[in-house]
């Protein structure tokens, strides 16, 4: 029954990506907890840039800063 | 003060269906649990087909798949 | 596909309403959008008063203070 | 490492804002709980205005409802 | 800055399994996304068993019912 | 109607801190969002040390590591 939710960058993540990241997850569940496929649930949200926040700034800000 | 979030397919939902997912949790809450319709809240989040994941594939792979 | 995520607060709330929640959540989600009881989820956390805000305080808070 | 969650309405809200949201809200658990802001994440999500749901109506009803 | 959330049952899971769940999701996005694990949480929760709904009853009410 | 859940460890957190972060959160939505705090809910969870991945470990693990 287990349910995972993965947060990410919505940040040019492909079809396949995202696929490959369903297929990794459910794998990594079956393995270590013995989960049934069938009742594996993964959902994918991508958020946008300016909406995530690290260091108190957003990805959109951080993203801007000259590197040192 | 219950706070609940409903995530399902972005899949062709009008907003009367989701009107009336919100109207119906919101009378469950209610009934069951005495809860104040004031202190009720219900977010609805449309997750689209290839990011919701089942059985190690997206739905959006499992629907292009020929049934059996 | 519908996962639903009940908060409310941890305040004596029984094995039977918890039952009735689930059970009217989703009969509601079977009704209005067609889902399937099969592939519908419903899971409640039951959140402690002191770490439930609303106003600026917490529940445990407010409920110490005097009604006007 | 911390992770919040801000939900609010997708209502003409300004990067600015959320960049002072994400700032003021990473101040917060930096000043009370002594956290790294490094290791503090805010993310922000952005409903729409008829998925959020008060008093058994989505938000866009209730807007469109004469005041008393 | 990938954060996940695995909700599973409260099912006797031990600190061993919880750690290989951590590891193998963190190297799914390592791998697939190119993520650097410094910047890569995942968080799991249990949940009891009367506190998931499946099919509008709860684990524990399912459990108890004889098998066919 | 802002909605905020605030994910830290529970690592001896008092009632006190968490009043306060649920107060300058609060703070932060009013000022910045002039959100009514009426309408502004904070929830906190307190996750344990062994359910919390980081870098591929638990943040129990890697407590236990020597420093270099």
């Amino acid at each position: 029954m287990p349910y995972v939710n993965v947060r990410i960058l919505d940040d040019n993540v492909t079809a396949q990506q995202k696929s490959d990241v369903i297929a990794g997850i459910t794998d990594v569940l079956v393995k270590v907890l013995g989960k049934n496929p069938d009742s594996t649930f993964v959902v994918i949200d991508e958020v946008p840039l300016e909406n995530w926040g690290h260091k108190g700034k957003s990805i959109a800000e951080l993203r801007k800063q000259p590197k040192a």
